[in-house]
């Protein structure tokens, strides 16, 4: 008779199964394929994810320690120096071997491998913590496979779906646009304690807000469209003038994955394949740029990170909707350490604290962002000029 | 009970298989790779073969042409302007869908299609020669097939041998280097009629020869590694300028696919996988600058596509070595028009003749050219900086 | 008998002077060649503060504006949408004319229409605040031609001495090193109001500091050499990892102009020429990513520009050295509006705000700076790959 | 009383005379500028002419060498890898020192040592054809001053004439197209003997020709203009397909210096500033591409090299026009070396040879070739993607 499983192990089997059961749609060549450097193959998610258990739990726990293949250590290493070498990043899509059914084998050993661990070591808090890191990575993994696979099958012609069924991560409307203010003063953010957190949210620390609002919902893909047809792309003193440059040198006219119609309208490519653009859902898919040169056309601004951060965890009488689970969202904060801020030692020090420049926060999360996976502290990242991403925005503006 | 094939229709179904049976040691996920812009995915091959005979044989013969699929003319349209629009070649790669699967089906349905219309008309001159040149076609994309996986499969830090069987594509040694002297004077050369010939062949023309000698065999491998190791790569007085260039911004300091082993000597990665450098075989995956820079520093130079394929129609005594199943051959000769050349009429004519410019001829034919396919008039070509092919060379010298 | 200038006309009259007598020690042809996309050949600086002067004040205020020459507009416009076209950046060096001469003689008639505006109207307020503008935005130009001609000068193998006299804009040296620490708590910056400033430091509001320590000077050539000796650019831990993947890319190992002598040490290039390099001397031409490189190997950190600020404006016992006139100071902050920052308007109002994404903040002011040009407020700003400025940093530390 | 000059000395002291008198239009600016790495600063060529002189001729003869400059070695070294080290080519624009008065000294002083050499050894038949071989040197660089300050002027929107007079370097116009036959068979090419003949041109040896005809004369820039406005630029199935490549890439509608005029015509820009388009000049400043395509258009192709200099010595009734003085005239050879052919010993010996890969034959010589420069056998070559040069064609075909 089996013992029944302890919560972390569940919440293990649950995550790990979920990955795998995200790339059932998708043939060991769609698994397989990168279609641009920024993003990396199924495949390579799905082992890359097990890597980390393999070499951040099992080589340090396990007596016998033996690799699953010794060549794994460097193919699937991301971006840890503190591990050793790594493949190149833009050949990812090279590796047909190992295949699909390789990988998959990995995640089945690997997986009994953790099973051993965490029913010998139930209660050991070190060991239970990096279990949960690696949880919380793959969860971030989770929404990279389909936004990368987005990616890909958008340079297909043929504009094949991942899933045919429509609503396939697909946010719901929010209601009419409104405003709400907020007195700001000296407050206090970041992660609070109790549950996880990445080292990127903390310390918990003051900071000073001047009074501000914030539009109660997203931006939409109607008002945006509004945007784009007076002109939007074609006015430079809308823009930063490096994303004035970077629109100019690429000829954009448009966010990524639309395609106008010949009557006039726009068709977008989403998960569930080529359709009609919804007006009334919220904007993805805008680098930050484009978020910043639409609230300037709106006469508003992005906010701060402090500022949605304040905001998400005030009650009140007008709530804000789509704080989550809808499209990530542009705030105008480079990525910085917060006061006081430490990476943890090792090897799992260079989650966070080494991409802090020339990037900014984006609050929130997304439609494809896995359940229970965000929290109002969590500080997502990406270079100014990222599209591919689930990415929008809400408005602010200055009070006073 | 059905007829006996026609010889052309066993011909064509010979060839077909054999193209599918190149891609048998290989997954779906390894058909689907591209390693570079150069180089295309197997899939493709198996696709563009079956969409030479579709668009150039079926759409012309068929009453009621239907497409296998609409979005397949552009999709597997390598360069042919006069057939409309093209997928562009560096994203082959991403085209996950159609599936191998799919492409297998394709190729089937197309062969299927094939067989009725030349059971239909099997006297047709102008079907046959229409036919016969989509099989000329399919071997030169046989031979590319091997050459593009080899390429993928060398990018995979596993270094994964395409058929362990050690004799994979592997030609015979010869015997030792002797020269043979041709007196030249005013010779014919072109594809003299009789047998199928590319266009580019033709017409047969004179040439005046100067007096010249030609090496009875290939370059070899150990050959090769004496020039490397007396500083061949480091001596800027035996290269072309050019080359000289390419070499340094890309760091080159051997062939393609040599390792250098901790010993001093060599490990290269072949079909069969990684191993021991083989002295006594022909060199091979050298570009036009390295074989010229060789030829040079061995005081000779490359032939002429003249002097060479003068010397391959003559018999006599002291036989040359190597003609055909070794290497590809590098000459000095530009790849340009014979004098009359005139290009088919049509899309096809499109096959040749718009690449004349900036190429080289190479001569004979290489270890992965199928049996049956060179002939002493063939004239392949490619850009002085193409390595990924099976090219040697063969030394020569002026008389006189 | 003619009436005593104005102190506008004054400081007008000697700020343009200045200008021209930097220029002196060059040639025509120095004056004239760009050296690489980000600098500005010293005619075009010459003919460009000019410019802002005939097309921000003069087109305005002169009843019958005659531009001095009809395509000045666009060749001299730097990056003003709301004038019109302008010229290429990257093409400036070619623009051999209008000639070094012709430039004097556009500087000397603008001058003369200036004077006979500034004579005409001396308490326009409007007017005054705009020939302010221009009289910073010509010191900005006159450090931009000191940084621009010295990157220029270090491209030649001759290696030529800008002004051979050693002490051209070199800072004095400092002290030892030592700590000064901040309370913090609710401070305020920003320009506080009385004389001038840019619009990127207002307005003046609240921010919360955590307490901190500032070193009381800047980091030197000497300790700077050490970290290099260290092996500070071959450590990935070390850096941010986009710094890391800059250095490696250019293949950095050091400052830029230093140069490695036979026996161990080091020389710069500076304005003075090749010299050995002055251990007690501030560093300078480091980019943010060396900056930061070096103070996390130092155990500490770049400051943010509210510390830097807050710290340059209190006194105290053991008050900080070099903060004005030795180099300018990476901070962590990256450039972003100030809560309520609204641009001018008009085309004046593109001066700072649209620059504000992927730059970093300097504070302080370097050797080159003109003598009264920098204060506490000022921010400068350059993206984090920029050395050819004279740029250097002073750590900070957290306290708590 | 000095004795009188010897012939060669004559000839040096006029060739050496002229290149300073080509810099005369020009200013110290215009003089050090460098618009694109295939073209070199006025200022360089009138160094490198004297480098010439300085490095292979009185190195090797002066009794106490003493070099002018020991870093000009260096600067001024074009690309002869066994004088040693070179400046980096895209980078001679940067050298605003030594100045151009340096240069003009540095001529003067080596035409002071060069006369004694000359008065002190006049019949030294080595020394004779080295000074030969550098006063022909020193006239294809006269044409290269010629081309590159063009191309310089080009990139400055005031569009400055080098010379205001309008017959600088134009040359005539012809008489109506005609054709002229030509039987060919075994005849001999290159130089004959007698007078100076750079290396490429020999060995003289047999060709045999099939039967062609050439157009009487070139194409005229009426002529492409039709050609322009048939379409030439939109129809692929006219170029060869790296033509077609290169010209999309570019977005290429028309020649070099052809600018579109609002009523339909075109202006050219010209060493005499920008003007009408002369329908009856000859065509200059197209690639060998363009060259082709519009042969293609016309229902011709390019002359081989050896078809042209066969005609251009054939006497005849009805004699070919602009063979010289005109424009140069791309063939379809590439570049190679003649049956035979051996470079010079030493480092004059990289003169010609190690550029014989991926160039084009160019023959004739062109309105800005110094007079007495060309000769029937005269070889020049250049990419086929050059266009700066004042490159022209000749019609051809087959008879047969």
């Amino acid at each position: 008779m089996t013992s029944p499983l302890t919560p972390l192990h569940s919440r293990y089997a649950a995550i790990r199964t979920r990955s795998v059961a995200l790339a059932a749609p998708l043939s060991a060549e769609d698994c397989s394929a990168q279609s641009m450097p920024d993003a990396s193959p199924t495949k390579w998610h799905l082992a890359h994810t097990t890597w980390f258990f393999e070499t951040f739990v099992l080589e340090a726990y396990e007596r016998d320690f033996t690799p699953f293949h010794p060549a794994f250590r460097v193919l699937f290493n991301s971006y840890y120096n503190g591990v050793g070498e790594k493949h190149p990043r833009p050949q990812r899509g090279l590796l047909t071997r190992p295949s699909l059914e390789d990988v998959l084998a990995y995640r089945v050993q690997v997986d009994e491998r953790m099973a051993r661990l965490l029913a010998a070591a139930p209660h050991d808090m070190v060991l239970c913590s990096l279990v949960e890191l690696g949880l919380q990575h793959e969860q971030q993994h989770q929404e990279l496979m389909l936004t990368d696979v987005l990616h890909l099958l958008s340079c297909n012609p043929l504009f094949p779906a991942y899933s045919p069924a429509a609503d396939v991560v697909a946010p719901a409307a929010a209601g009419p646009l409104a405003w709400r203010s907020f007195e700001g003063g000296l407050v206090e953010v970041g992660h609070a304690g109790g549950g996880f957190a990445f080292d990127n949210e903390g310390p918990r620390h003051c900071v000073y807000l001047h009074p501000y609002a914030l539009a109660t919902r997203l931006v939409t893909q109607g008002e945006y469209a509004a945007f784009v047809e007076d002109g939007g792309y074609r006015n430079p003193q809308l823009w930063l003038a490096e994303g004035w440059d970077w629109c100019r040198a690429q000829g954009l006219e448009r966010p990524l994955y639309w395609h106008p119609e010949g009557g006039g309208g726009w068709r977008t490519f989403t998960l569930a394949g080529l359709g009609l653009l919804q007006a009334e859902l919220p904007l993805v898919h805008v680098s930050y740029y484009e978020a910043d040169a639409y609230a300037r056309w709106a006469g508003a601004r992005l906010p701060t990170e402090a500022e949605w951060e304040h905001a998400a965890t005030q009650g009140g009488a007008d709530p804000l909707e789509q704080l989550f689970g809808a499209a990530w969202q542009w705030t105008q904060s480079s990525y910085a350490p917060y006061p006081g801020f430490r990476p943890a030692a090792g090897a799992v020090g260079e989650y966070n604290g080494k991409f802090m420049v020339n990037q900014y926060v984006l609050r929130g999360s997304s439609c494809a962002t896995p359940p229970g996976h965000g929290r109002a502290s969590y500080r997502n990242f990406f270079p100014a000029s990222a599209r591919w991403q689930f990415t929008g925005l809400r408005l602010a503006r200055h009070l006073g």
